[in-house]
């Protein structure tokens, strides 16, 4: 495990090197919201990433959001999205991050979370406590929130539920102390500092979660599907973030159909 | 003005004191989102802000969130506020601001916004190019956009507006080439980095908008309430944040009662 801790850090401090010369540059300020210049940032840090990963580890699978599945059925899989919360990277908000999991026959078993342009660093290991590091502060590890009207509520954007989802993740934030919105990857790393409380989210895809798992799990939390079952790769993506185990009950009651 | 503007750097620089200790602490996450450490941290900056003030110009008056008006007829009168985007604050993101504003005979000519934890800082003075500074590089100056369907628009949360305005800004949200959530007075300084076109929200308090006026025309936008008129303090707080003018027409047309 330490060797694959060690190239995930340096694979994501690869892609940092390439993302951040875009960040709030010249060229995506002129592009308009075009995500072109994204999308070559995007490709530019998976193709180092999975460059990096394939010589140090060239019997794992690789799943990345640009370049899709490469060896998928290998023991070890890393899933990989470079930039996670393209909208936050696009308006120049410090808050989208670079995810990097790794799958041991489908399970996953390390997470690391990097942010490129605060240099905040989450790495969640299955069995250990997480690690975290930056320069904003924060401790590691979750908060004891077992009620939903204590607790602060996390969610990107209403707009990510389809028509049968959105009511019920009304009941959800209803019921919640207080929501804030926006955040993509950044919001469950906050729950892995004890900052939020639950994170209902949809659609999201595997290189979207597989690293925020074993991140959320080494904080103390719960990463769960919305009937508070272990994520499936091929599932909708419907998420729920806890801090407090304890408070996946009532979130899951909620949004039962 | 050159005064005014080392008075407003040195009481922000003042305020992100008391505040930076409390973010992403111990106290703020076992408060678990009780709002009352915010509370302590907001007076406590408002105090080190309104001494440092009153000081260095006895004769201002000045208007704040915490403490309320002080010789509100002044020909001088600052506006503050020391944490704009308390959810945010609370949840642990660095994109929630301290606010100052200086108002002449009622008109915004000065504008600051910071940030704490990133160490960012805007100042808009009337007539002047905008000033920013920061570790997070951006370049002052908003960026032609004249057509909301190539906008990138950012709102702070769907739940600011009142039942009759939801559907009016649920049209300029549908016209809008993107929209992003979250923000508070961040996003109104991404806007003066041509990074957001623009930024429509509601119930709006002056200490929440004044500063935001100098900054954003500072940067070549503008600054108005959903009419296209300049904000009033008694008014309804519902704001028109544009990095181009251009594009203000389309949108005042669309939040048409």
């Amino acid at each position: 495990m330490r060797d694959f801790i060690a190239a995930a850090e340096a694979a994501a401090d690869a892609a940092g090197a390439v993302i951040r010369p875009l960040f709030r540059s010249r060229l995506l300020v002129e592009a308009k919201g075009d995500a072109s210049p994204v999308t070559e940032a995007d490709k530019g840090a998976e193709r180092t990433i999975r460059a990096l990963l394939a010589e140090r580890f060239p019997e794992h699978g690789i799943l990345g959001e640009e370049y899709g599945p490469t060896a998928a059925e290998a023991e070890y899989v890393w899933v990989v999205d470079p930039i996670d919360g393209t909208r936050a990277f696009v308006t120049g908000r410090p808050i989208f991050g670079t995810l990097l999991g790794l799958m041991h026959h489908g399970r996953p078993v390390l997470g690391l979370i990097d942010q490129p342009a605060t240099g905040e660093r989450w790495i969640g290991v299955a069995g250990e406590p997480l690690r975290f590091r930056g320069p904003l502060g924060g401790t590691p590890g979750s908060r004891p929130c077992a009620r939903l009207a204590e607790a602060e509520l996390s969610c990107t954007s209403p707009d990510m539920f389809t028509p049968d989802e959105a009511p019920r993740f009304d009941r959800v934030r209803k019921a919640a102390r207080r929501v804030t919105w926006g955040g993509d990857c950044y919001g469950f790393g906050l729950l892995a500092l004890g900052l939020v409380d639950a994170v209902v989210e949809s659609d999201l895809k595997p290189w979207d979660w597989v690293a925020l798992a074993p991140v959320v799990e080494a904080a103390g939390g719960r990463l769960t599907d919305w009937q508070g079952q272990p994520l499936r790769l091929d599932g909708p993506g419907q998420v729920i973030a806890v801090g407090d185990p304890a408070l996946l009950p009532e979130i899951v009651a909620l949004l039962a159909a």
